[in-house]
């Protein structure tokens, strides 16, 4: 293991040829050296090009959903060889716990891409954003926003604390986007990254120059980017401010988000009193946050904001709870709850910013800032000079404006606690972090919620709202989610790494089209209303429900015949449904109805028929009717009035994993005069083949 | 009017107490002083915070269609006054066509998100973005994305091209927003845009604090921002950089957008040769965009992209039709089609660049940098010494890799010409401008625009496709829409001041908010799954249909009673509409099918019976059913089963200038076992009070 670390570079992995630079790694608990790291002759210009054409090209022949398979694939092989991943993350500090975190949580990002991209993306190539906007009276000429990939590599610059989780996060929406990455994990755990690249590289699943690994420092790197290229930076304030700084970023037009530690704030509603379940669940979250993974989380809790009354409180419940429940020690001891930090260096950082904030008014109320007793593999319990322990610490500050309490961080298992008197005061505190990643609020009053979040909302990435109703089933204060923006404004970093589809389009440029109907659907593969239809009479004859996935193409287009509605119809329609709505039964109230001219036929009744007059009943490729969208009633109709529809294939989706897939249609209902009656989607389920005869 | 131009600031206009050291701004075409510029003495930091206090305020108090409404108000009083703004601007240079584009255009922007604003943005002050996300089993804890408004000052610096469009086009969506302004116009042409602010001031429109105006410079602005306050820089490049390389920028957290003078293409495709409608209408935009305000805008064309066969062809088309068209002169000169520019700074300014040019290796083809004759007001055709005038001018560049004719901007009438030989050479091309605001694309091929859009699109803030079917309609490559995203990537400055919504959610922080659906429900008005809903029948007995949307709350629910499905049902919904789909009419053919069991009965049949449960038949507040939206069948219903419907209120939304408003129901269906058979919205028009007796 003290072999030099390998990096993944231009679809090899690499080594340098003299150890002679190389940096040494060290077990967290023990001091023990793990691992050399080195990048010593390692030629980055290459791998970025690499990425830039062979990554974009493997990437680009692939769809939306060939990708988000291939995630799948991927997340399947590493839960397939996760004890080795296990194996090592107990070396970075980590307890069980704290791994399931990194490991399950990393791998569980996988599954959530890759199920979001396949239900909120089109099994293509571009996404397309928003309506139609008709930018001309005749139709001819419409607009869009389509969004395109970024044709140069994600570079990922990732933390110490998440080796697996932090780089699975952002190397799953740019994989979605179809744009390679160039992953440099932190030196301290970049083994346990090396592992994991290594079980995604032998899975065999990995498109070529899709993912390179960098194991080492790259000074040089932001001199090599350019537009096109975006980075997505995780670790401190500091650094990211100087990355920031560079003239590729400033003035290259390369898209560059950083995800920092900031000062997160947890309030402790007026209404949550000792004794009511909001404070429990309070304080058992503010634990949770100061010792899993011994407080080095960016979104860890560092201030907790409580009414004045409530602090004593909080406090003392915080040392019962501490003394309760945490078991400090070596994560393969039995028993402990609480690792120790990363590494030596990173325990001599938190003392050094603990003492910052005790100098900035803070006063230490629980833990110790001497080295504590910890508990040994052997099951000894005393101090362990070569490991890096810290104990839990909260600090009291008198004065909550001190700007110490509000801008220091300790990176490590310490919060400080500071009072409040109004919400507005409560919510003019949360914004002095200077914007955050997470601000979470334990009240079940409404309007105590509203209040806050209509205070502070705006200076956070994420709030999450804490109370009876949702304690047992919250997913906490400190866990980001791959469904939720992750990542906050000012101080916080700006960036977006996780959060959906959204970070798949932050990987994305979007960008207006405008042209003619025809020229929006051959850019977007959607068909487009006043582009060419083909009504199958004159098109080969072959009704569009007769076609399976592989012969329909959009355009393909029934044309209906039409059927006048009668008073009866109406009658009837309202006898059978029980739907007796007076503007179908009642001449005199209907008239006097501002949208109607007098009794209409039933909206349900239209949509029926129209069914009835598009449909090709006989057994064949259309499946079912799935559903329907954007259904809006236009011109009423009349008994005496004549409706006909025209039903065009607009979007083609077949799924990947299915031999069916989806097939969205545009339905238009006019009648006699030619004015819109009605405009939907109906949605149908459509094999990919024929069935054999 | 060589008096002191006033700023607007706190609520009064503002004058300083000495012209000593104002700047004089001349007449373009005459050269004769129209107004002294000055903000010497100005309080700026107490501006700053009068927008975040009382403008924060004011316009915290309104939802986002009553600000809608308002934007609609102060487009009719700016239009209603709009021959002052048209006298002025023929100071600037502008032709009327080109004030035309100026104030009307500037007005239509607020016409425009006026309208935008009522029909995309809740009648509320918080906007949602996306769907629930459930985050727990139990659906007790769930996620969304909330946008809620910066609670800072949106600061605006505008360029002199456009003195009223583009204060308007920046105003609209940080007022829409509720986000007051400071705007900052340009100094050659920033007494046009005071008469405007004068127009809305005078209005009795803007909500305190709202708006302010600083006529002149402004060197110590950013040292006044902070997290929460937002800039929209229009201009130079390299103003762009120095702004945003400041602190407050690059570590304070002021979101810091530019719109620069980007070296935008116009690409002629390989199927659009001379003789071509297409040829046709490249050459009309192409000499349009060269004169059109004097070449000043940010979106002309700079580089003219052509197969390299059709070079000579162009520019011959080009010097035909600028002889053809353009008259030169002062534009109060009777037939004058092209001013000139803004100030003879900007005169020696774009000379200067077009020396660069011919130094880079461009042939000057068509024009001349000899100061041109020009006609004057007495109709006389003589030179202008005072006036600011160029004449159009064409380059050709033999390299079409030369750094000048991809780097270089003259910011008049001038463009330069290049060929290509491949479709991927013209989008490299194309990215050879590091970023641009706009390319457009003359093309009849669909295959040309797809592969072209792949190669550049995402090095463009906007794509425009010009052809035979949209030569007529087309707005053309020069203008931006208030519904499309305006800005770009990379030297465009990654703007987006304009854009319709997303320009309003620019000025909104995006949090992603964790809670039960009671304080999802509470934080976003409305009514989620799982939430508390009132069953009318336990909650005063009156249907929700009989209330008014003064009555009315979201969860006011109606649970329906059962009905069951008969095969005799089907039977008689397939014959009474013709939908005889074999999933409803063959029991072998149905149960054959992956999803059915067997028969089962028509989804319409379904969502019919659920509207004759849910209804209440009388004359009341509930005037039509508009719409519907996100059906999706779950479980299929087959002969034997009954069927059940929840509707409860979702969404309320009434509407500023009409007697009703939108109520959106949440549709539930369910069968005998308690399992969803049906998702989906109904809309429908509710009256805002009860009809008086």
């Amino acid at each position: 293991m003290t072999e030099i670390l390998p990096s993944y570079v231009e679809g090899e992995w690499w080594t340098p040829a003299s150890a002679a630079r190389a940096t040494e790694v060290r077990d967290a608990s023990t001091g023990e050296v793990v691992a050399r790291v080195s990048t010593d002759g390692l030629d980055l210009g290459a791998a970025l090009d690499h990425a830039r054409t062979v990554g974009q090209a493997s990437l680009g022949e692939l769809t939306f959903h060939q990708r988000a398979v291939r995630l799948k694939q991927l997340a399947l092989a590493l839960t397939e060889r996760k004890a080795e991943l296990y194996a090592l993350s107990s070396r970075t500090g980590a307890t069980t716990q704290d791994s399931w975190v990194d490991i399950d949580g990393g791998i569980g990002v996988l599954f959530a891409y890759s199920s979001k991209g396949r239900r909120e993306l089109p099994n293509a190539k571009v996404y397309v954003d928003g309506g139609v906007e008709n930018l001309s009276k005749d139709g001819s000429f419409l607009g869009r926003h389509i969004y395109t990939r970024l044709r140069g590599v994600a570079v990922q610059i990732n933390a110490f604390n998440f080796p697996v989780w932090g780089a699975l996060e952002k190397f799953a929406p740019a994989f979605l986007a179809g744009v390679p990455t160039l992953v440099k994990p932190a030196t301290p755990t970049g083994y346990l990254a090396e592992a994991m690249v290594r079980v995604m590289v032998e899975s065999g699943l990995l498109p070529a120059g899709s993912l390179q690994l960098v194991s080492g420092s790259v000074p040089d790197l932001f001199d090599e980017l350019r537009l096109g290229d975006l980075v997505a930076f995780t670790g401190s304030a500091s650094t990211a401010e100087q990355l920031r700084a560079h003239e590729c970023v400033q003035t290259g037009g390369v898209r560059f988000t950083s995800e920092t530690d900031s000062i997160n704030a947890s309030v402790l509603g007026t209404d949550a009193v000792a004794g009511t379940p909001e404070f429990d669940a309070y304080i058992k979250q503010l634990v949770a946050e100061m010792t899993t993974k011994a407080g080095q989380k960016c979104t860890a809790i560092r201030r907790a904001i409580v009414p004045t009354a409530a602090v004593d409180d909080v406090i003392a419940a915080v040392r019962e709870r501490l003394s309760a429940r945490v078991v400090l020690g070596d994560p393969r001891a039995e028993g402990v709850t609480m690792g120790p930090l990363a590494s030596t260096a990173q325990r001599e950082e938190v003392l050094r910013q603990v003492g910052r904030l005790q100098a900035g008014g803070g006063e230490l109320v629980i833990g110790t800032t001497d080295a504590p007793i910890v508990r040994h593999v052997d099951g000894s319990e005393r101090p362990a000079p070569d490991g890096a322990f810290v104990a839990p610490m909260l600090l009291r500050f008198p004065d909550a404006q001190s700007p110490a309490v509000n801008e220091i961080e300790a990176f490590g298992p310490v919060s400080s606690i500071i009072g409040y008197g109004t919400l507005d005061e409560a919510s003019a505190l949360v914004a002095r972090g200077g914007g955050s990643l997470v601000t979470s609020v334990a009240t079940h009053d409404p309007e105590v919620a509203v209040a806050l979040a209509t205070g502070m909302a705006a200076y956070n990435g994420r709030v999450l709202f804490l109370d009876r109703d949702d304690a047992r089933s919250s997913t906490g204060h400190g866990s980001p989610l791959p469904n939720l923006v992750h990542g906050g404004p000012g101080r916080a970093g700006g960036g977006e790494e996780l959060g959906g589809i959204r970070a798949v389009l932050h990987h994305m440029q979007r960008t207006a089209v405008q042209g003619s109907p025809a020229m929006m659907t051959a850019l977007t593969g959607v068909w487009h209303q006043g582009a060419a239809a083909r009504p199958y009479e004159q098109d080969g004859g072959v009704h569009p429900f007769r076609k399976s996935l592989a012969e329909l193409h959009v355009g393909d287009q029934v044309r209906s015949g039409s059927r006048t509605v009668t008073l009866d119809d109406i009658e009837t329609f309202a006898a059978f449904t029980g739907d007796t709505f007076y503007a179908h039964m009642d001449e005199t109230a209907a008239s006097a109805n501002p949208f109607f001219p007098g009794r209409v036929a039933h909206g349900y009744l239209l949509v029926s028929w129209a069914a009835g007059l598009f449909v090709d009943p006989a057994p064949g490729p259309v499946l079912a009717n799935s559903g329907l969208e954007n259904l809006r009633f236009v011109t009423p109709v009349s008994p005496g009035d004549d409706i006909r529809v025209e039903l065009t294939a607009k979007q083609i989706t077949p799924r990947e994993t299915d031999e069916y897939g989806e097939v969205r249609w545009d339905a238009v209902l006019k009648n006699q005069h030619d004015d819109i009656v009605a405009t939907y989607d109906v949605l149908t389920l459509v094999a990919k083949e024929q069935a054999a005869a």
